[in-house]
């Protein structure tokens, strides 16, 4: 494995690497959804390079940046763990710190329009702009040939795919599916944040998306009903506090009335302090 | 020669390009000023990519987009003279459609923030927001080694250079001199919008700053004496009207009082109908 942080060493390697590339950008604190994804990039690719940053330009000012989990050296014994040494694919990580990332004087921003005003973009002003702009230097500073995101993050995922087309980059966007804990749970690493309680409760997401699931797959196609599913069983919680619940158009996320095509059903709930997300892709 | 239209066949053209590769972006109806640019890229690269494209997003509501010059043909011929048909180097000239570049639904945008803020982006608001997003497509689209800009469009020059080093563009941006008639007017497409004695009261950008630089040469270093004189010289014109005079920091481009380092001073001038811009650096 090679550990990089200065932005001159990823250069100098990534001139080295002969062969496609596939990247994987993560904030660090490394679950087996993030592993999932740096396996399909090795099926896929002649070498990886995984990206580590906590990227501050995406959390808002009372966000939790400053106590987002952060463990290099648990992450790197997690990522070695699925490279042999004797492998010809090269795995990269490149773990850039602030400072290499947004220098003084940096004033350079990307920004998705439309598909960034509802939901997470509604609840969180300047995320996506945060997102958009830490992944176009990732992209340019890595030139992948493919890049690799959570079906989890449902609406950076449908951001991050038209920003590439949009801004003509050369690059496959591989979006994978939700790990879950064995009682559905959806795998974040700010899952770590919640107590005994909390974590039993937050199954509440899961369970309110099946069971909107399950009017869907008995022929409902009312977007009103699966959504009026959806905040009865997140009521049926004390512990959960309902952000925002959506049934909306898989690609432009615009909100339905009635259900035709590939659809996402979204949320956003407090449990506790811990504002958790999770989604399901109905058609 | 090779003249491509849809992003995908550039795609598979760049591909196929062994080497380093030169980028030059016009808006076409090309000048010796734009030929020397690629006389530079040709000398410097493997493979020389040209674009043509009048693009639509840097041009505000009442300026002269669709009045902008533009003939292919002739572009094309001069282009053409300058690589010989046994040269192992090739020319691709990337000529795209305005519907490719924004297709409907298109909705991402690129900004650098403080750069832009005086000088031409104080006149003409949205300007280099069209100008960045659109050289960020261009330089996905075409991946090249170096990009050739002209000295002649300071401000943007600067605005791009910074843009290139925030977003973490590989890309080595190569700055040519500005080119100019025997009378000093620096060449532009637009100078064809001139009548004759229009033409010739043109000169006054040239000869403004020619005063401005012998005050420079002869030791002055109080920027508002260097501003004054511009004015004077432009006043003595009865068909200029001077829209801005600038002496500002070379690269922040902040408004000097004292001259000390590398500076620029530079101008936007109103002859007859016709906005002219030009620039000298000193020091």
């Amino acid at each position: 494995m090679n550990l990089l942080s200065s932005l001159s060493d990823l250069r100098t390697k990534r001139l080295s690497l002969l062969g496609t590339v596939g990247l994987v950008p993560t904030m660090g604190y490394l679950h087996p959804g993030h592993l999932s994804l740096v396996s399909r990039a090795k099926e896929e690719n002649d070498h990886v390079i995984v990206t580590i940053f906590v990227n501050p330009t995406q959390f808002g000012a009372n966000e939790d940046l400053s106590k987002y989990p952060r463990d290099l050296e648990r992450d790197l014994n997690l990522l070695s763990s699925l490279f042999s040494p004797s492998s010809a694919k090269e795995l990269i990580v490149w773990n850039p710190s602030a400072e290499t990332m947004y220098p003084p004087g940096y004033q350079t921003w990307v920004e998705v329009e439309a598909l960034t005003n509802p939901l997470e973009g509604a609840m969180r002003p300047g995320h996506f702009k945060g997102v958009t702009t830490i992944v176009s230097k990732l992209f340019n500073a890595t030139q992948p040939h493919k890049a690799y995101f959570g079906q989890k993050d449902a609406q950076q995922v449908a951001v991050i795919r038209r920003m590439t087309t949009d801004l003509n980059f050369p690059i496959e966007i591989v979006v994978c599916p939700t790990l879950r804990e064995d009682d559905g749970l959806a795998m974040s690493s700010r899952n770590k944040y919640l107590n005994e309680a909390e974590r039993k409760a937050a199954t509440v997401l899961f369970r309110s998306l099946s069971e909107a699931k399950k009017l869907y797959e008995s022929g409902e196609r009312d977007a009103e009903k699966l959504r009026e599913k959806m905040k009865e069983v997140l009521a049926s919680e004390p512990l959960a506090n309902m952000q925002y619940i959506s049934c909306a158009d898989y690609d432009s996320l615009e909100k339905l009335n009635v259900i035709s095509g590939k659809t996402l059903l979204s949320m956003a709930v407090f449990i506790g302090k811990t504002r958790l997300i999770d989604n399901f892709v109905l058609g």
